[in-house]
């Protein structure tokens, strides 16, 4: 069933994405000051609900919500969407931010925030935004978070500056999932808390895009910095429980990095596609392209690279169905360490092999490098969870040790 | 059930085989000159066949031999005896080079060569070895082949010199399995054939022992270099077809290098064990190894190496046992690759970490460091295999043109 | 004196370039549709005229123009406007391609051509392109490219098409040299001859705009895609001698690479600046970001390359200063191939040890890093130039044979 | 008058060295017991003494012992001799550890120590070893010293076990230099002093020899593991003053790692010359490897590294020479970093295109390979000067703020 879906995903994607790829192009050329999605993405999304391509990326749960499919068989739909990552997730309502926000309001959402948020962002009708890196902190480290969130009678007021907020420049973002501290003397991992915050309370500004690597992402809703002052929300609009914030962020984390991992593979492979056409019919002192073994090395190693870290990716997925995130937590750092790292190298190969091309927008290399590089610093870079991994890979069996992560 | 042999196995291990490496230094040491399987070996064999851990790679078949595990269920078996590289193979009778002759025996052989050669290596009483490597040619590029053999009336003549045929220094070696020209003008792929020469054969000279990165292996038998000089054996010793030699050789490699990268594997958890706890036992510069944030990364980058080549070794494994190592072919190369690459990588690191120490023979890293590194060469050096994946990688779907592999 | 140069230098780019940062990014925000020099360039460079940092690429020579300095003095200086690359080499108008341009008429041009072009371009009065790579061929290989050059009467016709010309969107840019074959079928090195084309000759069409990595490089002239259309020149416009295209080419490759390297050395070293100051601002998880492990190895390691790498090239120059560009060609390779892969490593581990920040354009690392990757490209792929200096190296001593690269 | 001595050195390799090689093959292979420079070295060292190439290390100073050069002229020279490691160093007298322990007797010895001591040595009379390394502290940190010499009366009483002995299992080696603390609490670099212990001392135990990588080095004395219990010395062997053994083992260092590194180049260059020699002699799919891109990117990439990396150790003899080593402290470190692992990478594809026969010893890349492994442990691990040099670099202008090398 998995087999169909995926089927019927890649047939989608082959007749209805990849052509309307220069069609978003132009449409983004000849509205360059817009940041909302464009009309090609609105048809595509006509065309993947008939077929029963939306929302697959939610698993069905207690909340009634949600006719999605397990991780394990979202997976290979989601790496098939990563071979057009600006039109497939969107077309099929599987896009990020807006999914792991979906899926937070599944699980921690009261039936009021599931209705008032949640069904409008199954429909497509609106967009959110997830508010957690801080431009002053190194907010990897949940005890930095400045942002603060106090209590004030019926009211939660927020005060904080918050950066990388994937998507909120699009005017149809309606919510903001702001993380920010409630208690910053309390215990490590109880300091913060998770509040929906509409975007047009006053208090909230979107004070500027950021680009990414060169990139604003602006027919995908930008990236951008938005100052909290004092802006105020009712008391209800508390997302789960009162310093339950770290772990909403944590649960947030495994089926988003699943996800991200298999787009990225699926971007890799969509590389690999551009690559083996281009190195036949590219001719260099004396044949293609694909005679050379440099190139021949290239497209083995990235072959490799792809089907072991599919593997893990899909094992992890697995886990997390069966065992649950919290007890894949090892694995799920281990693809977002491996598949980004892995994915970069084969995307800059592609780029070397496509010559000058490469680094224009005339093919989507450039831009899938930029997303992969990006995806090394999202949720925390690397470095924080091969810490993390190769402390708990020392660990004697008998100790259960804290040292600080270096 | 492979979940009870791997149990088994790893219980074994454990208990006798970890234990006799000191045995079998000190025996080793006593007997410089010898290049036999020492008593330690015998010892651990009497007991891993007491307890069924023997033969267990054959996977039983027509030939009514092989009592063994299907490639997948072995696999996991073969990485734990990669823990003790030099012990627990040869202990469990699944050490190669004979585990890949008793192979070919059992698929290729007549019954009289079953009968003469098979039994006796399946008891363990008999050793053999693989001459296929030349040292004047390139040989992983099989028309290369200078060895050769004719006819003459009920006999075969070979004349070539072979090297690098691992055991074939012990006196216990009583068989070995001749690659060789028949057909010089034939097709590429069906000019060799395989022949079954006995080592105490007039006109075969074991010339000298080679060594692997300063090891010579003498406890293994060594790697030997060998003449053959009208070296005339019966006509029935011919093993399969003429011409078959070449896809005999395929034939062979195809479990042997699943076992191969199997073994890596453990040999890389082998030496995690050892890091971790050495890391957290070795002080400097404040701190234990274990609290520093390079040593963490390597930990944490072996684990996720590991974790992902696994994965891809099962895989391959259960592809070979579903639709053969034929439809396999890809992933046995990619593995091929991928694994020795990664385990010398992960070795060389764990030396780094055990100073002067890990150089040295006090531990095996040294030892599997020149194992894994020997790797990367034998069954034809790394660039081959990508050469010829990332040949099959570019070819367009439309086409099948054959260029040169560079 | 070159030390005087570069106190020189390093004191106007410390006190008088890198505070124009900021105003260039507004001046560059306030005008986003323009492709001109913005004003802040024109302000320092009258600042650095006064200070006699003006031309100091150009060797002086017999054409009695330049002042400028031998490519060891200069390479310094080189160094030190790469600290800013979108400021400082324009500011001392020392920017490429119009540095190349002027290297090639100084040494090529009639009198009648230095004065109409060179001149001007000495007093960046004007602007100029270099057409060299084409989107249909792979023209690393010289032998490949397309684009026709004929000579009818008293003119040469052009017919073809370019891009990745850098600085031809800005309407300063004046003068396009552009390459192409005026005898197909001559020898492989003699196809190709240089003629100068006025941008606003009738049948030149710039067509559009490329990026580079998400960057269009506004402020300097962009990289255009140029179509020739039976666009005519007088005969009189020819650079050098009927078929000394490749030679031209090929002269001017030398210094350019040294300026290159250096400026992105240069690079290498402003990233460091920021990153240690980053590094011990920056708290993450118990400590700064310079006390931990794997960023004192990140700059440790960037600090060797950047230290053997800068005496590679000044090597080199010292060798085209002494021994020409000719004899110097396998140090000018090397300088080629390693300080780009050097520089993008080194601003990759820059931008993740700046986090989300390091994306973004707040700072100038993500820019810097497009500028070091497409170096890897520009004048010829990495590969390229792997496969010559290979070549050279493994040619026995008496032989010189050619075989094809791969 | 370098180039003289490096012409003279060059000849006296070429024609004396290189073809004693497969002798002092067979010497060692025909006394496989003996620890003992093989009469093959006497004889080119009779040879090298006629021609002035010996000693050359040594510079010239106050003692008015050396006749040799300055660490910048002797560099090359050291380079030579790196291409035949086992003989070239020893012909020349001009092997570690006997270099820089013939160093610490010249600068820091009384007259009576350096009449001992460093006259028989200048005259290869006797051999020494240098005894820092302890077995069970990592002494790359010197404040982990195990090895304790207390004064008692007129004698120093040394306790402690030290291993990695280079040239100890020799019996010509008459001389130990050992470090231990004198005085335990002292500040953490004045605990250390340096002792001079003739190996006959009654209460020294050479207890066995270690292997590095699988090569015992018997030809050039092996390395020991040593036992002390209560050793007895008179009081005037100390070397240099009490609580200056960290000061002393510092000073052996910088000219040490000049000589290592450049040794390393030699033998990478000789590696070159063998992959020449083989790439073009070897056939295999179609042609010579010398035509393969893989081959000819290994080769150019190691031509690259080895230009750049000379280049810095130049640097670095010639600011031992003008300002010291104190002062030429990062360069040291820098070089000590860099040259092992590219010399590493480059013997390992030298291997990589030998196939098998590079594994063996039939060439001398398996050894080289070992030797250049070793060099990343030798004098401290990579990864302690990694920390201390990136500590250095990201150090801000104005702090010298001391935190722990993590």
């Amino acid at each position: 069933m998995t087999r169909a879906f995926a089927d019927e995903a890649r047939t989608f994607i082959d007749e209805h994405v990849l052509p309307a790829e220069p069609v978003l192009a132009k449409q983004v050329a000849d509205t360059p000051g817009a940041w909302t999605v464009r009309p090609v993405v609105r048809a595509l999304q006509e065309t993947a609900r008939e077929r029963g391509l939306w929302n697959l990326f939610l698993p069905p749960g207690p909340h009634g919500l949600g006719g999605g499919l397990s991780n394990l068989r979202y997976a290979p739909v989601a790496e098939l969407t990563g071979r057009s990552p600006r039109l497939a997730p969107a077309a099929m309502n599987c896009a990020a931010p807006d999914t792991g926000n979906m899926e937070l309001l599944a699980h921690f959402g009261t039936s009021e925030q599931r209705e008032a948020w949640l069904e409008p962002l199954l429909e497509a009708q609106i967009r959110s935004a997830f508010c957690m890196t801080e431009p002053a902190t190194a907010s990897s480290d949940a005890s930095q978070i400045a942002t603060r969130i106090h209590r004030d009678g019926a009211e939660y007021v927020v005060n904080g500056r918050k950066w990388f907020a994937t998507g909120a420049m699009n005017p149809d973002c309606r919510l903001l999932i702001v993380m920010g501290k409630t208690d910053p003397n309390g215990p490590r991992h109880r300091q913060q808390s998770m509040l929906l915050v509409p975007r047009d309370t006053p208090g909230v500004t979107v004070v500027r895009p950021l680009t990414v690597l060169g990139y604003d992402d602006r027919d995908h809703g930008g990236h951008a910095e938005i100052v909290f002052d004092d802006a105020r929300v009712p008391a209800a609009n508390l997302l789960g429980e009162i310093g339950a914030g770290f772990a909403i962020a944590q649960a947030r984390l495994g089926p988003g990095r699943v996800h991200h991992c298999m787009r990225a593979l699926g971007m890799a492979e969509r590389a690999l596609d551009l690559c083996r056409t281009r190195a036949n019919e590219r001719i260099a002192f004396g044949g293609p392209l694909a005679a050379k073994g440099v190139v021949r090395t290239w497209a083995a190693e990235a072959r490799v690279e792809i089907e072991a870290l599919r593997l893990l990716v899909l094992k992890t997925a697995w886990l997390m169905d069966t065992v649950g995130a919290r007890e894949a937590r090892l694995e799920i750092q281990s693809i977002k360490i491996a598949v980004p790292r892995a994915v970069q190298r084969i995307l800059d190969n592609a780029i070397q092999l496509f010559g000058a091309a490469g680094l224009s927008d005339d093919h989507p290399l450039a831009e899938m490098l930029a997303a992969a590089r990006a995806m090394r610093l999202a949720d925390g870079p690397d470095e924080v969870h091969l810490a993390a991994l190769g402390k708990a890979e020392l660990r004697l069996p008998s100790t259960a040790t804290e040292g600080e992560v270096r």
